[in-house]
């Protein structure tokens, strides 16, 4: 077993399992930092193989492989958070890995983690546990006449979620999610999204980034804008949330926590991403110290750096067909494409930041 | 031949001469933009080759392997200027070539560097050309009692320089250079040191950054700090310079311009480097379009980034054995190491830049 308590220095390896674009931001911020990256993906021609001449491919249940991904890594993390339990119990056994098993078994359920938010005392939108057709219908009684059905594992951008309306509408959702586990939410008639990225090294540090304004269409994340509209008074209560959160998992690393802005101005805790985060992109340009910087920086124990913005930002993704255009985003910001050959309809391509003078710091 | 007026497509390939910390920033911009990285050096082990899985290893010189580099390459570029002649010719013939080969003449031979810029009514010191004691002794005496003898051609970081304050000194570090042509150039008693990192496209577009002050210690750069004591005339100037410099070479790629700024404000050139440029670094945090993502814009023909600079920034070198002090570096702001596993005196480990809010635009 590798050393836990000291800092990974100079030239040590980063593991990163997950070689699409978070992978990638990773390893090029790893870089910086002059530590090494070898990633772990399950095909091969992953976006994050172009950037590091140390890449396994392998299944991420492969037990031999991921020993022997454990043994040329320093310390392990992941751009993804649905890796079964077992895969990240056995790396955890051969090398550091941040964040932890508990934070990933914690986030991977949206029971577990909205039960855990509740529990923290922090505001969510109603929820009940659906795992039969019968339940979907009793407790869509209890919403006031509209909710979202969502599988509690393995959604994305939308995936495994429906908008349902009544008793037998939740039923119906449920039956076609084939057997799947679900939650039922009550419907939320929020102002608009929020978001906080923060980190929390393994000694108990914490540093958040101003909260970014977040737009979404078809539910994929469209555009995050910073400042926000939230006050001073409700960004202060923003980080706090996140603090609560990331001590309450004894986190390492970076995530964030998507809100709900209610229309009376509340904070609710939508989901908790134990990882970089979309909407934390605009820290590339627009900070000293990027959120990719910051991961890495606390996955191998080192100091974290300043969060602190350094101008206005709005960063937009780049989806399908959109990366077509690449000569025009070029010209007309920051522009970031992701590796990917194929552009496939609501795929993430890349994204562009546009930064301006600093107006409310 | 490869087309040369069409842009290098996303997912098309960067070929860098030279696998330094140059070559390593450089591969990390074209990442960004998704674009891959091919790195040439002559050495194995080079800090670049952390950075991508597409490396070639061989001497400058080698016909068959750059032969082999120019068909897998989109658009060839160089981390340092002091390649072949015939090397330059070779590719050039294969791929284009960024800056292209006139421009690499005329800057690798102090002589012609300081007649092309003298030619273009720019000010520099006075200047002979030294090709025997004999020379070096006549030249001396057109001095006032101070120069500096300098080999014309692979001098870096004070390498091949020496202070001279007699005819005798002169002729001296004439015969130490071993027959090496050399250029006697007058002492310039200046108050203090800047440059001009700057961008010209293909087509003859133009983007400077804000001009840094440098500060040197024994011929290595120290520190580069934005925004430096130049008025606003004087920066105007100084970009001007480097538009007249840019545009008689007909360049292509970021250039830096490194001036002595006069007692009585006059700026003086002292070296044209057709490259990245150490006194760039700052641009990676405080600008929207770092000057390593503009070089490989301007190497694929993309349109420029926008060089505005979004805060104050100091960038300093860390340098040998200063770089055991990661932690406490890394602590203290925006840390880069290049990868290198032997820190030798005076080898350019690393730098770190720290940002403060911006006071003057």
């Amino acid at each position: 077993m590798k050393t836990r308590n000291t800092p990974v220095a100079p030239g040590g390896t980063i593991g990163i399992v997950g070689g699409g674009q978070l992978g990638r931001m990773l390893a090029l911020a790893a870089a910086r930092l002059g530590l090494k990256s070898c990633i772990y993906n399950d095909a091969p021609d992953a976006p994050a193989f172009q950037v590091t001449p140390h890449a396994l491919v392998a299944p991420y249940d492969d037990l031999n492989m991921l020993s022997a991904f454990a043994e040329v890594c320093d310390a392990v993390t992941f751009e993804f958070e649905n890796l079964p339990a077992h895969a990240i119990a056995h790396l955890a056994e051969r090398v550091v890995v941040r964040p932890g098993a508990h934070a990933l078994a914690m986030t991977q359920d949206r029971l577990t983690e909205k039960t855990f938010v509740e529990k923290l005392g922090l505001k969510t939108a109603p929820f009940f546990e659906v795992s039969s057709a019968e339940q979907a219908r009793e407790a869509f009684s209890k919403l006031n006449g509209k909710g979202i059905l969502k599988t509690r594992r393995f959604g994305y951008d939308g995936k495994g979620q429906a908008k349902v309306t009544s008793a037998e509408e939740a039923a119906k959702a449920f039956e076609s999610f084939k057997g799947a586990p679900a939650i039922l939410e009550g419907f939320v008639d929020f102002s608009y999204e929020a978001s906080v990225v923060a980190a929390r090294s393994a000694d108990g540090g914490f540093a958040a980034y101003d909260p970014p304004e977040n737009e979404h269409e078809n539910h994929i994340l469209r555009r995050s804008s910073v400042p926000s509209r939230l006050s001073a008074k409700q960004v202060e209560n923003a980080k706090a949330i996140a603090k609560a959160i990331g001590d309450a998992l004894d986190y390492a690393g970076v995530f964030a926590v998507e809100l709900f802005v209610g229309k009376d101005g509340e904070l609710l805790v939508n989901e908790i991403a134990p990882r970089v985060h979309n909407s934390g992109h605009w820290t590339i340009e627009a900070c000293q110290c990027s959120q990719f910087e910051q991961h890495i920086r606390a996955v191998a124990g080192w100091p974290l750096g300043d969060p602190i913005r350094h101008a206005d930002a709005v960063m937009e993704n780049i989806i399908g067909a959109e990366a077509d255009a690449w000569q025009s985003l070029a010209a007309s910001g920051a522009l970031h494409l992701y590796g990917k050959t194929e552009s496939r309809p609501g795929r993430k391509m890349g994204h562009v930041t546009r930064l301006k003078p600093l107006t409310k710091p």
